[in-house]
């Protein structure tokens, strides 16, 4: 981990989560919207928080992300509330009706001004959300609260918020970190969902970030924008992303550090550590695809530009047959190499080599003859790298991804009825 | 079918194929290449013919791609030799040396001039040709081909030869069509191997066309690209061609007709005679993608271009998520929804309309309450339709494609070790 800051990892027992930074307050609870599981989340500040946000870039946006887009012009935030089992999306007019209601209800239960209230949705497209069991569910997590500075308690109720926001996860995604800013401790705190199996498809992604640091509004836009293009957007959701794919981070200064600006000193830092959270959300996403059994990073290098780089390493880290080859640990570089050739970039394919963790398989184009077992005993490992080098600039990027397993298609197959 | 133009379904009992138009032969032998299965192919015109050709677009292109577009130069050929089982691909100056050798041999045996012959593979990448067995398969495939004329053991052995290139289809692929042409009887045939789950992957795509027409080379080479375009480009093969991705076009002038070019007066009806032949190759090979178990046709209407139509049919057609969801019979409109969504069309999402086999799902972007037993009847046909409105320009786009089983993933785990 990067010097000076210090990762706390989550988890029911542990303390890594969105509640960690001082003055955050959150729950989960079961509405009833998903059978008996907890299915809505509220993330409260208990003054108000600077807000910084990124959003789905699909020409088709759910109700809350509208909502969510117009409130955070004022860039002031003090409290998220969530639910998992309906998206909110393609509801039209009554569903802008349904979200601004829940964030009035929630607004008027915690005695908040309503544009404050900020509100997210993922599950299913299309239906309407069951405000019944959404109002009651709202007035149940306010219940769930903690009192400010409770602690463990406190602690507890961001492994609820971080269960409750699940869909097809298997595990709850949660990260705190720990960064010293004018010899205060400034704590970062985290909590995502995860994506289907993230690109090339659209399972919603939500990520919500808190820290106790004070920070220009602008400025942590910026730094967000920056750590969502470095995590989020090279496990491939940005090109394809939902109709809900959401990331909110709220910085509250309650660690009193003198308020960080492009021109603080350590303001490098503070963006190490958002950088470090959101990596280390990324992976968890990833390792946590649906149907996923590996850990796969797929590093483009010498290609003639940023662009090109990218470009090769989407075409391999989202080729369907490259995936089910490793889920099969089948050492076929073959479909790495053709997926490299139509990736739309004038590689030469005289000039390509290919290496799994280091140890060359393909070397100006063709085979060095290395043993299949050697291969394939480095892809029967639960992660490993692929390194492509293209010979022809200085460009390098690399792309988190998974492989692609028969339990993908299942849950994929019936995952609506 | 189209008017003047009766086709002629193909298959081991009947002759619809490649050896329907006179002066063709064919054969498809067992070299050991694959275990026990038929791997070579020969087609052989007793004349000189024309030759037109459509390869990949892929910047990795196998040896045998390679040198038929240094001979398609010439536009004349007598001979193709085919092999399944391996591709010849990143196989670098030792690859070319196999594909020369085997049009060398191919020439020597039947005494033809070597640049009239063409040679195709499909398999694995990276492994040299097993040489020994290619020869022997050679020379197998020239004692096997019926003599000239010999009716229906000619028909047979274009059915041998269908069966020899498939790699993981399930059934050979064949049809032939007739159409008159200046009071003669002009017969076209065609065999063709499926590519994976099509795209967006790039599991080879091998067509041979032929005919007995006589047909100018340069016309021939327009009639089939419009057709390559209008067929196998839209079960969506293009944009990731494989490295081996070949269609070719005889035209041997048996049926003795005045030449056909652009100003002949039955151009047309010959053309849609190729357009009915390739088209009906495309449906065969999406029928039996690896895996599949629907056909499903996606057309995007009222588009404010062609290319924005396609964009967003191939954003639906390519869907992992749309996929998975016919194969559940899951009436998931949303995926379709998101998918264009994220098509990188401009698309007004409050007038999106959706239908299934013409019954409206959704309407300017909002479901319209249509039972999901009415939806669900649909998706759980072999073939169905969904048209997509936009409702913003004129421009229509259809692209053919299939679902996405469990069994595509067990196919794809484990196709080389």
């Amino acid at each position: 981990m990067r010097k000076g800051i210090t990762m706390v990892p989550g988890g029911v027992t542990t303390p890594g989560g969105i509640t960690s930074p001082r003055g955050f307050q959150a729950s989960g609870v079961a509405a009833g919207i998903k059978s008996d599981k907890r299915d809505m989340a509220l993330l409260v500040s208990d003054t108000p928080a600077v807000i910084a946000g990124v959003f789905t870039t699909n020409r088709v946006q759910a109700a809350p992300v509208l909502l969510c887009r117009e409130r955070l012009a004022a860039r002031q935030a003090r409290a998220i509330i969530i639910n998992s089992g309906n998206a909110n999306a393609c509801t039209g007019t009554d569903g802008m009706r349904d979200a601004r209601r829940m964030t009035q209800l929630t607004a008027d239960l915690l005695q908040l001004a309503e544009p404050a209230v900020f509100v997210c949705s993922t599950g299913t497209i299309g239906r309407p959300l069951p405000m019944d069991k959404i109002e009651a569910g709202i007035r149940l997590a306010v219940k769930a609260l903690a009192p400010a500075g409770a602690g463990a308690a406190n602690a507890a109720g961001g492994a609820d918020a971080a269960t409750a926001i699940m869909t097809t996860d298997t595990k709850p995604k949660q990260i705190a970190a720990e960064v010293e800013i004018d010899g205060k401790l400034v704590t970062l705190g985290g909590m995502a969902k995860g994506a289907g199996m993230i690109h090339p498809n659209m399972a919603t992604l939500l990520v919500f970030l808190t820290t106790d640091a004070a920070v220009e509004a602008v400025a942590l836009q910026d730094c967000l924008a920056t750590a969502v293009d470095r995590s989020f957007n090279r496990i491939s959701v940005d090109g394809d992303r939902s109709t809900n794919d959401t990331v909110l981070f709220l910085a509250n200064g309650a660690a009193q550090n003198a308020t960080l600006d492009r021109r603080h000193p350590r303001w490098k830092a503070f963006c190490a550590a958002v950088n470090a959270l959101t990596g280390e959300l990324a992976r968890q996403i990833v390792k946590d695809g649906e149907g996923a059994t590996k850990l796969v990073t797929v590093t483009v290098r010498s290609a003639p530009g940023k662009r090109a780089a990218e470009k090769v390493a989407r075409a391999v880290a989202n080729s369907l047959l490259v995936k089910t080859s490793w889920f099969g640990a089948d050492p076929n570089w073959g479909r790495v190499i053709c997926a490299v050739g139509y990736a739309g970039v004038p590689v030469n394919p005289d000039q390509i080599d290919i290496a799994y963790n280091g140890q060359f398989a393909v070397r100006g184009g063709q085979p060095v003859g290395l043993a299949p077992e050697i291969l394939h005993a480095i892809i029967a490992k639960p992660e490993f790298g692929i390194e492509i080098d293209l010979h022809l600039g200085r460009s390098t990027y690399t792309m988190t991804t998974c492989d692609c397993s028969d339990t993908y298609v299942h849950i994929n197959a019936s995952y609506m009825t």
